[in-house]
């Protein structure tokens, strides 16, 4: 859904809601002024995707004619909290939760979203910063998936990890150099923690988990896909509880 | 790269080079006449993709101004034949051969032969119809899996199976209501069929393995994108190898 025009935006930007991103006029300035500044503050504090385009790009957008050099976009996926997920708890042999540590790209979140709910997971958490939001796209990509599985969007990563930790969660980071992912134990509650394309699952996060696993690479190139990680690794916590 | 005009691009189907696909020009006849024609019909005898499209398209694609309505994209990519995968045996415990059937989409391609690398597979084998060629775009995904990996290009996946058969290799097709692949004993010669996004495996090519496989799908989607599915069978072959 789009929402255009300085104070519909600015007041969007009150309620909460989940901003999938806005696009802002570009302007010679460093930064934009005035109302459209304020827009841009509120939208950088609450970590809300922000794009620069040309106002014929807006333009085309507008839905109204009345973009005044702004258009927010929304999805309409309402998310659950990380609470909704830990007393979800589909298997009888324990808890099982996915969080997305850096996924940027929405085709990558849709994947997952369609891995972890073949493998039976609970719920998959990803964060306000540096993660792709449930849109459209998303929701497409997972082929039906992000209808039937929870997803909360947090807005710490780590504050989840520790919670999980809290309630009794083993929390693992898929990584290179972490140890062999067919010696474990999966039994009890298991998170598992999948990192971005480029960057993976970042220090300070893997420095909070409990344990970092590697999926032994038999050949040259030095990664899976995150989606393709994610299914091997899950199906491994699958097989490992029957 | 780009072959244009009709002689040339008669010629290039004469040479066997792999061409991804030939963009010939839309006309009011239902199938294209004169030299055209002439292209038409000896690129679909060979499998080619064809797409009719605008003049204006073939406009804009032309690099010499003299395609006179047909231009041909091919790869530099040397495919291998299916001898040179057999031959390849990367683990002392057996050969191992991915096949494609009918996976359209190169964005899929490239992801297979990623995993397929990853989880040391001998070579993956496409057919010259129904599946995607190696395009830039395919080794791209693959993240440098293309350069590792080898791919032939079969005529006819069936005579593929067929012939791994004859060379001892138990041909598994991933499909649902198959046997458990938790439960299976992957020391030997092993070949994995992976299905494309709509279709899966087809009936005929089911009909030839020694066995259908299936992963448990725990959730309410009722499959996993084809390189996933790729990734927790090959890991399963990796993991009951050790």
């Amino acid at each position: 859904m789009k929402t255009e025009g300085r104070n519909a935006v600015l007041e969007l930007l009150k309620t909460g809601k989940n901003i999938d991103k806005i696009l802002l006029e570009k302007s010679d300035k460093a930064t934009p002024q005035g109302s459209l500044g304020l827009v841009f503050s509120q939208a950088r504090a609450k970590g809300v995707r922000i794009q620069f385009v040309d106002r014929r790009v807006l333009d085309k957008e507008s839905v109204t004619g009345k973009h005044q050099g702004v258009i927010a976009f929304t999805t309409d996926y309402e998310y659950y909290d990380l609470e909704d997920i830990i007393a979800e708890k589909r298997s009888e042999k324990g808890g099982f939760v996915v969080l997305c540590d850096g996924i940027e790209d929405v085709h990558n979140l849709g994947s997952i979203l369609r891995v972890a709910e073949c493998a039976g997971c609970d719920g998959v958490v990803i964060s306000k910063t540096g993660c792709a939001p449930v849109t459209e796209a998303a929701i497409r990509i997972s082929a039906g998936a992000a209808e039937h599985i929870k997803v909360a969007r947090v807005p710490s990563l780590n504050q989840a990890v520790e919670k999980l930790q809290k309630e009794g969660y083993w929390v693992y980071a898929l990584e290179a150099g972490g140890e062999d992912i067919y010696t474990q134990d999966f039994t009890g509650n298991v998170a598992l923690i999948v990192g971005g394309e480029d960057s993976g699952v970042k220090r300070l996060t893997k420095e909070r988990c409990d344990k970092v696993l590697s999926i032994p690479l038999q050949g040259r190139v030095n990664s899976l896909n995150a989606s393709v990680a994610l299914g091997i690794a899950a199906y491994e916590v699958v097989r490992g509880r029957r």
